[in-house]
């Protein structure tokens, strides 16, 4: 039996009877979010957005990307190099190389690790850190998840499969919270980000990790125990490819600007590689957030996992009630709910 | 407790130990698929295939979507409607008019129920049949889902959570053919579709429906009753957004050239309208296959969902061994084990 792992704070926000019994239609996700109150959004500090500038569109359109970098405890190693990398100008004038319908786009060093490149790869800053494998996933610990755990089944006791088949707010947000997940014995919210934890399996050490799901940022590799540096990085515009859960880094997600990405013409080589040279998309800059005159500096927020709006947001994918829709699904899978960000102020 | 349901002609065939034993490095989900015997692959009727042209790509080259209808007993009114729409010649010069990244691309009358619009609809061809929102959902007895359902307990007596937290073929292999699902009780494989039902339910009438993963396509309407005719089409581009399941019709799947509409830009209006006429792409075309000369019909197969290679394939993509994996995953959900499909002959 999958273990439920809720939000307290979320599910006494839930007292409230559902909206069904008047006129009034059920809110749509986008309406919760909209009129969630100014104190459930939570600001994303400067040091952990980075601004990636391709070259203009062939319409002359700017082309700009803003990527949030995980928060400890996840990925920090890979996230400091990614910083490291950045700040030193080595992300600037390298490409996007690769374009894999319903996959990932790919962008790094185009002269790295390939035999038929005519240029030399571009010599690494000194001041990178060593990765490992180890660090993609980490202890449930570092996030209290027993903690929460204990909480929700002391509270709550409840039997998974009746609220799976139930169809009130409860339900949804349990599930939304940790229940149903065909990768792992829980996945969650926590700290505006998606994870999964193994901490129903018996006997394990209870870990946690980040999610492939659609805008997540992760880090190429060679062969294990290679584990990347962050020179090389993707991003998902397809179906989660949640297998890659735990066998590759996970350092961040498009908050802007995918679209420049996920509509880029797929590569027609191997993997979706662009065979032809000339398809690569250059990429100007990459600068961190921090680093920007006050005047160009984005300002990003996102809304708490842990609050009330999240909670009915979360239940409002699950159980669609706004007018177009006949049957509530009952349910949704975490990369379904994607967590809400916008831009500040 | 979810029900599993499984294929025993595939479960027969899983018998031989996992290959972790010897040398030879476990195969990727794509060998399997391109080592199965010719037997295992079946044919797609050309009545069953819609070949859409559209206006040739910017640098000149073709753009062709090759469309596979379902078959039945699923949405055969809707299909019955599009044989229609495309042979009265109908399709023939409507557009694309959405694009909503990570979600779907939408095609049909950009003058039917557009209050921007200057021109007239098109009026719809006499031949339409009655469409029923009834119908987004048919009995499981029409699949014969409680007969594999009763085959699979009585032959297995399975207890659910043991094959998840194992890491063998056959709880793979479950899995992919109906066991963790967030948007239903059961989903599964049958006859090369993807499929969900809700026959673990207490007390209710089975019933069993296709789903919306990635290529999947799907029938735009208004709102309840109305069902749409199948005039207006559009695919999944994103996360299967499988919360529209059952509140629409699906119609088919792509099985070549998604790639022509997902890498199209996006949309700047509401829903990922086209807010400038002049991005609409035009469809100069929609042909069933089976009204070609034979020189221009396309033959495509897929690979049967009830055979060993399937079962094989299903189990790499849920517990991927190929080198590169540290981790295999011990799950997928059903829009992560795509059913092959490929040009025949």
């Amino acid at each position: 039996m999958r273990k439920p792992l809720i939000s307290l704070t979320a599910l006494l926000a839930l007292t409230a009877p559902a909206a069904a019994q008047d006129e009034t239609p059920a809110p749509s996700p986008n309406q919760i979010v909209a009129e969630a109150a100014a104190s459930e959004w939570v600001g994303i500090a400067p040091e952990d957005l980075l601004v990636m500038t391709l070259a203009p569109a062939e319409n002359g359109s700017e082309r700009r990307v803003i990527i949030q970098l995980m928060p400890a405890p996840f990925s920090q190693s890979w996230v400091q190099n990614i910083r490291t990398f950045a700040r030193s100008g080595w992300f600037d004038d390298i490409t996007v190389n690769r374009v894999q319908d319903n996959y990932v786009v790919q962008w790094g060093d185009a002269n790295y690790d390939n035999p038929e490149s005519k240029g030399e790869p571009k010599a690494l800053p000194d001041a990178l850190v060593a990765t490992d494998e180890a660090d993609y996933t980490v202890s449930g610990e570092a996030i209290g998840l027993s903690t929460l755990l204990a909480d929700s089944e002391r509270d709550l006791a409840l039997d998974a499969d009746t609220y799976i088949a139930s169809d009130d707010r409860t339900a949804a947000v349990i599930i939304a919270n940790g229940l149903v997940d065909s990768y792992a014995q829980l996945s969650l919210f926590h700290a505006g980000w998606p994870l999964a934890s193994d901490i129903g399996s018996e006997g394990a050490d209870p870990r946690v990790w980040p999610i492939h799901c659609y805008g997540m940022v992760g880090v190429g590799r060679n062969m294990s125990p290679d584990a990347g540096t962050g020179a090389e990085l993707y991003t998902v515009i397809g179906h989660a490819p949640r297998h890659l859960d735990r066998n590759i880094a996970l350092a961040g997600r498009i908050v802007e600007g995918i679209e420049h990405l996920s509509s880029l013409p797929r590569g027609k080589g191997q993997l979706g590689f662009y065979e032809d040279e000339a398809r690569r998309v250059p990429i100007l800059t990459v600068r961190v957030a921090s680093d920007l005159p006050a005047s160009e500096r984005p300002a990003f927020e996102y809304l708490s996992t842990d609050g009330e709006a999240f909670a009915l947001y979360a239940d409002a994918r699950a159980n669609r009630r706004d007018p177009f829709f006949n049957v509530p699904a009952g349910g949704a899978d975490v990369c379904n709910i994607p967590v809400p960000v916008r831009r500040a102020g």
